[in-house]
């Protein structure tokens, strides 16, 4: 059942070049109407294109007409599977930040040993004071209010080890600040707490977690090609490896890395989700979903509301 | 087949409570000589003990005494299971450092889809400079030169995303020597690249390696916990993973983080291993044959010509 038919009260603007836009739909056998409406752009931002030279040099692109409908409240959220550079750099300069976050954050789920995780930053900001981190566990704590309708997440600063004499200069003043904060903060965590679940909330800064975040898929691949090679190995093996099949499908199922697909950009006045550029209709949809449950739960709101009462707080 | 059976030019000095050491070698039914010496030390240093007090408080400790033998050329090497931040500091004091070199190093092998990677620091530094993450890319590329016999190994710097503008300021200088170093400098790589094996060295703060090594063992926890936990569903499940038991053992194989126990505390004037705190025998094992390795193929003289060339070089 596809999304639209599934959410009675979505509707979805397809913007991009027509004759594209339109070849797909006639693919998949859907026309447009009251629920499914298209916006023609002219062109389109390529994926190793330059921040910098989509914003200042494709007014009319796919992207940059999503997000100005966004900024027009002619759609809710945005969703875009391109180049992240220009998501970030063409929201940031149309939508504009909320009051009192400083940048944005990209924050994705991630599957726990407990059910899931909501991890921040992961790519957006590479060198973050201690303030940006405070500022990523606000944006953090109310996405997963939102969203999973838990009025006070707990937060968990990743460090290098549990003790509070340890880590890098930033992650100690932030944990100094969290600590000062009013948030439900839980203290530092470490590597092997992101898949136990320890938090609903992991705050670090952009490179610690791009890093956490592609060395766990390349891990994960590798162990797929070890347990692709070992069942395929001989006839016995591929015997065995039928018989478990089933076993191995819902292992699968569980960390079917689409469900997770589709990370927020947060702290900007306006609901932009990216996608992973190599997903596919099922990992698109999970990207969407994400999208409207930001919108339907105001996440915006309450990343103000949150911020607002912190720096109350503070002053 | 015993690490001091297989190796008969080896001899092992056992440091630590008399008591102890006698009980487990009579446990084994191992017996002292000329290859198996015991080291009475009246005490030692808990694992939870702070550096510093460690390193001033307890000069007649096993780690103290076993690093002491290295000084002293009574041993080649010592390998520790014990307290990192003590191993470190009284490493660092009492063996000073190899010249050229700021700051020791925790560098350790991973697997990876085409054999295994050396990846260092892995948390003794939080805040690195560029010059530091250049030591690094010396050390690694010595260590591998030596026990891998690749005279100009690849090296990988850490980052999070393959371009040269990407990364945090640290990370682009480091680039820029590396660059200039005459060491085979592959360029940026990311987290994915860690485990494809890209490079034979990857190179990166303490903070960002400690990190990205603990989400590893956090995710490979997690996806062991869920394979059990499908195996073990039902009559089924339990039928098809006893037949695909000889498949997932050589997977098991494969993976056993045990092979790779044993990282390399680089940068100093001797050879320093420590050990996991909970490995069991063959961990153990494979952290004497890395330290083992490391003094028959004299890592610490070629980190010392190579540091001095790149010195030259930049002189």
């Amino acid at each position: 059942m596809s999304f639209v038919d599934e959410n009675k009260d979505a509707r979805v603007l397809l913007v991009g070049l027509p004759e594209v836009v339109e070849s797909e739909l006639k693919r998949l056998g859907a026309s447009t109407g009251d629920r499914i409406q298209v916006k023609p752009a002219p062109e389109v931002v390529a994926m190793d294109e330059a921040p910098a030279s989509a914003l200042r040099g494709k007014r009319k692109s796919s992207m940059r007409l999503a997000i100005d409908a966004v900024k027009n409240q002619d759609a809710h959220a945005c969703v875009s599977a391109g180049n992240t550079g220009a998501l970030m750099a063409i929201s940031r300069f149309v939508l504009k930040m909320l009051p009192g976050i400083e940048r944005p954050a990209i924050a994705s789920f991630l599957p726990t040993l407990r059910g899931h995780t909501c991890m921040l930053d992961l790519g957006a900001n590479v060198d973050c004071t201690a303030d940006h981190l405070l500022q990523f566990a606000v944006m953090g704590s109310s996405l997963i209010s939102a969203v999973d309708h838990i009025d006070r997440p707990s937060i968990g600063l990743l460090n290098i080890g549990e003790e509070e004499i340890k880590g890098n200069e930033v992650v100690k003043q932030a944990a100094e600040l969290l600590r000062n904060s009013g948030l439900n903060f839980y203290g530092n965590i470490e590597g092997t707490d992101i898949y136990k679940g320890t938090t609903d909330v992991i705050v670090c800064d952009g490179f610690v977690g791009n890093v956490a975040l592609k060395t766990s898929e390349g891990l994960a691949q590798m162990l797929a090609g070890y347990l692709r090679e070992e069942f395929g190995r001989n006839l016995f093996t591929q015997i065995s490896g039928a018989m478990a099949w089933p076993v191995i499908n819902a292992f699968r199922r569980r960390v079917d890395h689409r469900r997770y697909n589709g990370a927020s950009l947060l702290g900007l006045k306006g609901i932009v989700v990216k996608s992973h550029g190599s997903a596919d209709s099922f990992g698109f949809r999970c990207a969407i979903e994400r999208a409207y449950e930001e919108a339907r739960h105001d996440v915006l709101r309450r990343i103000s509301d949150r911020m607002a009462t912190i720096n109350r707080k503070a002053a």
